[in-house]
Order: structure tokens, then sequence, then C-alpha cells
């Protein structure tokens, strides 16, 4: 870890969801592992006395729950609690209270304001700060999804935060990309000849992205149904990873650099047009099914309304238009209540281009190079070998691990920790410039728009399901199948 | 293993060296693992009533010191000695010995001669087998290195042959391609795409094919003094492995198909010229030194002789002048009394065309893949990967085994029981035919006789030393490095 100099953290929404299940976590990992600076101060902002005075207790619960490591220990929640400043703050009011939380932070350090609130909430939060001189000197916002609902209300939102701070001085967070995993992809793609050499259209056959969820709405229900899976998901998570997979080598990896390899990425995705909607995208939403074994309720039922037609599910097959991936599909599919939680990048090479093992009685399978980032990260290579027992030649397929799990055993990679850090040290490679979220929904937006159009219903799946038969058919129909974990 | 019918075979040379070495111990490896088929028998010629008679107890003390495994006990050892035929036998003498042998031979079963003796010896020996019908009906031989001295001493023994057997029963051995992981190097290349794709001179910079031996002249002084390092080592050995490596796909895996792509390879080596010798080729021999600690004596005081110009260490450059291997070096190397007993095929792979992970503190290493065939054989390939316990872009190297150590762990893999069982089954995939041989002195015999017109003399070298410093600067000179495993 490079050395990192006291920073001021204000989590606005302190008392929400995010905070207390990934952004305290994360922060209190890095305590721990000592590589959270002494004297930096953390303010979580709570919007009712309620929350605020039941702070301290959810917090404690919260800890013990999630940490049952070793390193874990009521001496270490006490000195993280000594960093952590919860104040009772209605974000909307600038009052007493806006002054005392301002009048406690230290100009002359960094200072981070994390809007882990309502996309709604995020100008009145931007002016009280300057007016209270928060934007002087090293500031720094990060920001969370959604930003926006398509290109024209993201663009108002990073107008809005133009206002008030520079570009390079917003962070927009994607949680994926501060997977040590993504990283690795990074580091084999561009350090290693052999990878390449290989990363084309000569011999990849097709790329998968599939972002799996096993949960349904959870809190989400309100926001979930005027967004659905493709806004929610894969404007973002998703074409992020398809960037990192299909840009080009940056001359440097920087974070202008990288950023204009993603944008070209972005701009170089074939629209999707009305007349192919129904050939290149599947919607589903999913009724009653299980999940572990209970029964589950419907998207309906969840929602407490007896009619919609957002989507849960989506599956979609996308081109880059350019010299490298000319005719590579890109399959990407994202959906709740799907039978396995998994974000899992599948790069499917070509088969060989003659088989001289006809001998072989299991036939040779095509190389893949499989990429986990849930639920465990890792990098898998998998090749066919000699079957070293036989005499003859038969060949046998062989997994490699390219994410050394064993050297790195015991090492919990926190996306959240990686990247707070970050901008801690102000750091902005893995955070997502403006240019990219509207590259992002300049593709996305057609394709709502194709499917309003087209009246394009979900299809129904199963809670605990692979999803709508449609998407099996999309993969089945090019000869291809998606890549699972485990077999329905 | 397939399933294979009960054979004959005669070991000529039954009491020698390579018999007890490696031929028995071979055979009673496929005895303990029942591939040995029932009603098989084997003979074993004995030139002395002293081998003939001390022929038992040395058997047993020799296969109860090499075989110390689970697999081995009394009881195994007494039925095999129930398949061995120990027979005194002056095979020069066309007397009663022979006729009694033959006649214990089952003509309609599979018949293997296998000729370890002298090559002086292999046309009495054919012409008596014949004599006695012994080439009648299914019968083969496997003949061992040294075949010829030159071309033309070489297509004189190949010759020989021709008179008594069709070249199709003709099996040339060398035991480097019955290595398992010289299997495992065809399976790689020839069913993986992604191997396939990056085996040429693009990707490639240069491979390095080693052969190192620890010992100095055993008993094989007056043979040796005659011979030398290139026609001992290289003519066979280093060649064969070159040509697995170079050669283009086959159409199929069989024995005509990679004859015919290995003789492509040994046609397009590049002559080595007498202008060129000094730039391309280095000779050595050793002097006094040590080994595992010990004093042991130079090349010529093991000969007992005043002068010798025999060069015990051989290095070359060479190159297959073709289009995919145009510009990429093979440097081969061999010698006795070196510091580590090795055989290691090394691809080396470029460099990253540029270098994108400045700030990564160790650099970018090129890949490499490492093909071990002695003293244990393994394949490896490095890559470089993200150092995951930093939070910035620092690489690591990642060695990967693609020989599955784990999961063959246990099997031993005899690379003679292997051959001799694949001539038992009349498979000549891995053995050598008379153009192979003829093709390799094509390109070795220039060598000789440019060292003998230029005077090329040896340099010296210590004993249990990585060998001439002349070999060191072949590599140095362009900017390379020999492979070690463990550096002096």
């Amino acid at each position: 870890m490079k050395t990192l100099s006291p920073f001021n953290l204000v989590i606005f929404g302190g008392d929400g969801d995010l905070s207390f299940r990934k952004l305290i976590p994360a922060l209190y990992h890095a305590y721990v592992e000592g590589n959270l600076p002494n004297g930096s101060k953390i303010f979580l902002t709570c919007f009712s006395e309620e929350t605020f005075k039941g702070f301290d207790e959810r917090l404690t619960q919260s800890l013990n729950k999630l940490f049952q490591s070793t390193q874990h220990s009521e001496e270490k929640l006490i000195g993280f609690k000594q960093l952590l400043n919860p104040v009772e703050l209605d974000i909307t009011q600038n009052n007493e209270a806006w002054l005392n939380m301002m009048s406690r932070l230290k100009p002359e350090q960094p200072r981070l304001y994390y809007l882990a609130i309502s996309p709604s909430l995020i100008e009145v939060t931007c002016s009280h700060l300057e007016a209270h001189g928060g934007f002087q000197g090293e500031a720094r916002i990060i920001v969370e999804k959604p930003i926006g609902y398509d290109q024209k209300t993201a663009s108002d939102i990073n107008d809005t935060l133009a206002q008030y701070l520079d570009e390079s001085s917003i962070y927009r967070i994607d949680h994926y990309l501060g997977k040590e995993t993504v990283q690795n992809l990074m580091a084999l793609r561009f350090s290693n000849v052999i990878f390449e050499h290989l990363w084309d259209n000569k011999t990849i056959d097709h790329v998968q992205i599939t972002i799996a969820e096993t949960v349904g709405l959870e809190n989400r229900a309100s926001f979930y149904d005027t967004a659905g899976a493709l806004r929610d998901m894969v404007q973002n998570h998703l074409l992020q990873l398809l960037c990192l997979v299909a840009m080009e080598s940056p001359a440097k990896l920087n974070a202008r650099n990288i950023r204009s390899e993603k944008i070209k990425v972005l701009e170089a995705l074939r629209p999707i047009s009305e007349a192919e909607i129904d050939k290149l995208s599947v919607r589903g939403q999913y009724v009653a099914g299980q999940h572990d074994g209970d029964l589950v309720p419907g998207y309906l039922e969840e929602l407490g309304m007896a009619d919609s037609q957002t989507e849960t599910f989506v599956a979609l097959k996308a081109y880059v238009d350019n010299w490298r991936w000319a005719n590579v599909p890109f399959y990407l599919r994202t959906g709740k209540r799907l039978h396995e939680k998994a974000a899992t990048i599948v790069i499917h090479f070509k088969a060989v281009s003659h088989n001289v093992h006809e001998q072989s009685v299991g036939g040779i399978q095509p190389n893949q190079l499989v990429i986990r980032l849930q639920p465990k990260e890792s990098i898998e290579l998998t090749l066919m070998t000699k079957d070293l027992a036989q005499s003859g030649m038969q060949l046998n397929p062989l997994s490699l691990d390219l994410n050394l799990s064993d050297t790195y055993k015991g090492l919990s990679n926190d996306a959240y920790r990686r990247l707070i850090l970050d901008a801690a040290a102000g750091d902005p490679t893995l955070f997502i410039h403006r240019d990219e979220v509207d590259a992002a929904w300049q593709w996305v937006d057609p394709i709502i728009s194709a499917w309003q159009q087209q009246k394009v219903q979900p299809e129904l799946y199963r809670a605990g399901s692979s999803g709508p038969s449609a998407a099996q058919a999309l993969m089945q129909n090019d000869g291809r199948a998606w890549f699972e974990e485990t077999v329905l």
C-alpha cells in the first residue's frame, strides 16, 4: 500500500444501507490492517435522531456479525469507533448541525464527500457544502450509482456536480472495478505477450459477462421498478467490465489513458435497433419460485402491485464494431432471483482449427479464461493436456488458477476499501468519467426505447431458475451455451 | 493402455548395461502394472557362461535396488522371472544355442528383436535371425543409437537392416520421445488454440534445448572418444526434440504424418558453414573438477590418454529456415560433467511490445514455457500477474504446472516401458524413420567437417561447471542467457 496522508471523509447517508453494509466495514477493514492514516476522521450523517441514537449499537452489531476473523477484537472496534463521528443531520436543512459538522473538518487535509444518498439530494448537499467552504483546497466527491435514469438525467447530475467541482475531483464509483481480480485481468492482458497475442477475433470466439443475483428486490422496490435490470446493472457494471475486456492497451495505465480507451469501446458498441431488438435482447421478470428450498414470492408480490413491466432480468448480444472485435459477440446477462450468485467474465476461445487428436475419446474442448468476481474471486484458464495415466494420446482438460488463490489465501479483497483509499490518495484510475457515463447511456437508451416501441414484454421466469428460456435460446441459436457454475 | 497381444521379445545384449539399467526394469514395471500380456516371453542373450550363470543374482539385486515402491514384492519378482529366459549365446556363432532359442519363439506371436548391441554386430545378428526364420510373420527389430558415425555409415546400417525387414518393421528408438512430457508437449500444441496461435516467430523469441549430464565417461570411453557430444547426443536426442517443438501440425497424429513433418524441419535447418562455425558452435572438454563435492578426474584422465580433441560439450545456435521460425534461434547444448543433470526445453516468448506497467518495480519478465524431461518431468508456464497483496499495480511472476504433477503423483513414467509396449503393439509413431536419421546426419556432418577444417579445439571447462565460457558468450552476445535450474 502507498503511504496515505490523513484525510476527512464525510459519508452522506451514513445511517443508510450502503454505509452499514459496505462502507463502514470497508473502513474498519482498512483500520484493522493499519491502512487508515492516524489523524483521519470519518463523519457519518444520520437523518433522524432515532438513527443517530441507535448508531453505536447498530455499528457494533453489524461489525461483530461481519468480522469474525482473528483480526477483529473488542479493542480494535473501540479504536475504530474513535475515528467515527456520527452526526445528526438533515442534509436538506442548512442549519446549526451543518455548521457544526463542517467546522470539525480540517481544511488542510483532503476531504472526501461520499454521496451515499438519493440522486435527488445531490444538488442540495453540494450547495450546502459549498456554502460552508467545503470545496476549498483538496476536496473530492465520491458518487454512487444510479447516475441518471437515461442520458439526459445523467447529464443533469453531472452538470450539477460540475458546478461545484472540477471533473478531476469527481469520483464515480463502481465497486466491480475495485476488485483485485479485475486488476489482475489488466495485469494479465498487458504484461504477458501470450495473452496480448490471443486477445482478438482471430483467437477469441465470444465473451460472456454475467452478474447473477439470488436476491429479489430487498429494500429497493420503489427505485427498482422505475429502473429495471438494464439501467440498474448493464449501463454501469456490465458495460464497465465489457470495457476492461475489450479495450485496446492504453499507452500508460493512468486514469486518462484508460478512460479514453474505455470510451472508445463504448462508442464502438453496435447500436441495437428496433428491428433487431427481439433477436439481440431478452427481458425477463421473476415469478414465485424457490430460494434455498424455500418458496419465495414473485416480483409483483414483492412490489405489492398488480402490474409492472419492469425487467428483473436482461440478456443482450452485443458487438464491439472495431478491428479487434469484429464478429465476436459479447453476451451480457444479469438478473435477480436466479439460481446462483455469480459475477463472471468468460473469454471463450475458438476451437482448434483442426483436430489431430481424433483418437482422443473426450474430444477437444475450446480453451476458456474464466474470471470470477463473485462470490469468490478467481481467474482460471482451461487447457487440454495429455492424460499421463494413459499410454495412448488421450486428452484431459486441465484448469489452471491464475489468481494464485493458494498464495493469497486469507487475503480478503474488499473493493470498497480499495476504492475509498484510492479516492483519499487522489488516484482516479478506477473511477468513471462523465464521458463514460454518457457513452454508456447512449447505447442503453435506444434499447429501452426499442422495447417501448416494440412493446417487448418481460418473459416470466421462476425464482431460482437460470432465467427465461429466451435467454438460453439467445445462445443456443448461435450454437453456444451460457457458462454456469452449477447446472440446474 | 490398449490391450496388447502376447509377444516374444529377444534382447540381444541381454546381459549388457542397457538391458540391466533400462530394459529389464521397464519390463518389470510393465509386468507389475499388469501391462505385460500373459503368455509373453522375454529372452535375454548372455554373451558368456559367466554372465549367464550370474544373471539371476544380478537381476534380483538390480531390481531390489531400483524398485523400493509398494508395488514391488518378492512375489512379483518371482512372477516376473518366470517370463524371463536368459540364454547363453554368442551372437556371432550360429550354433546349437541359436537354434535352441529360436525354436522356443512362437511364430504365431509378434516377435521383437531388441538390438542392444554394438552396431558392428547388427549384420551377423540379422543374418542368423533370418537363417532361423526369425523374420517370418509379424517380426520387428528395435535398434538403439548410435546409428552410424556419419551419414554414410548410418546409411550402411539402415541398408543392412533393410535387407532383412521392411522399414515399417524397423523401430529406431530414442527414449526421449517416450517421455510422457514430450507427448504432452504435442497435446498442448495441437489441442489448444491458445498455444497454436502463439507458436511462431511473432510471439516466440527463441528456443533452448539442453541435455546436461553430471556423469563422465562411465563405461563408454572407447566408443565415446570416437564420437563426441555432437554425434552422441545432438544428432539424435537434441534434434528429435527440436523437431517436436518446431514441426508444423501433422494432418493426423500418426507415424507417417509426424515423420514427414519432422523431416521437413530437419531439412529446413540452416547449414552451419565453415565461415560461421566459430560464431554458431562451441566445443568443450572437461578437465578435473568436482562432482558432489568430490574431486573427479578430467576427460583425458578418464580416457587414460595423453591427448584427445573429442568434445564432451557442444553448444550450437541453429535456425529453422521456414516461414514459422524465421529469425528464431534454437540454442542447443549438451555436455558431460556439468553442474546439474537436466534435460530441458525452454520456449522463451518475446517481451511485451510495450510496458504499460512502468510503476511495477520488478519489471515484466517475458513468458516462458519450460518443458523438463530430466531429472523430473514437468511443464511449467510462467506468467506475470498482479500482486494481490499490494493495492497499486505491482506485478509478480506466477508459475503454472501444465503437467498436473499433483494429479499424476506417484505415476512413474518410464519411457522405455512405453516404447517397448508401443513396438509390441506395432505402433511406430514414437520411433524414428531412416530418412530422419539421414536428414539429421546431413546437418551434423558439415559441422564436424567445419571443425576439422578450421581446427576448432575444444575449450576446456571444469567438471562441475556450467560448461565452457564460450557457451555463455554464445547467448550473451545475443542479449540472452541459458536457462539454469540452479545458478552457480
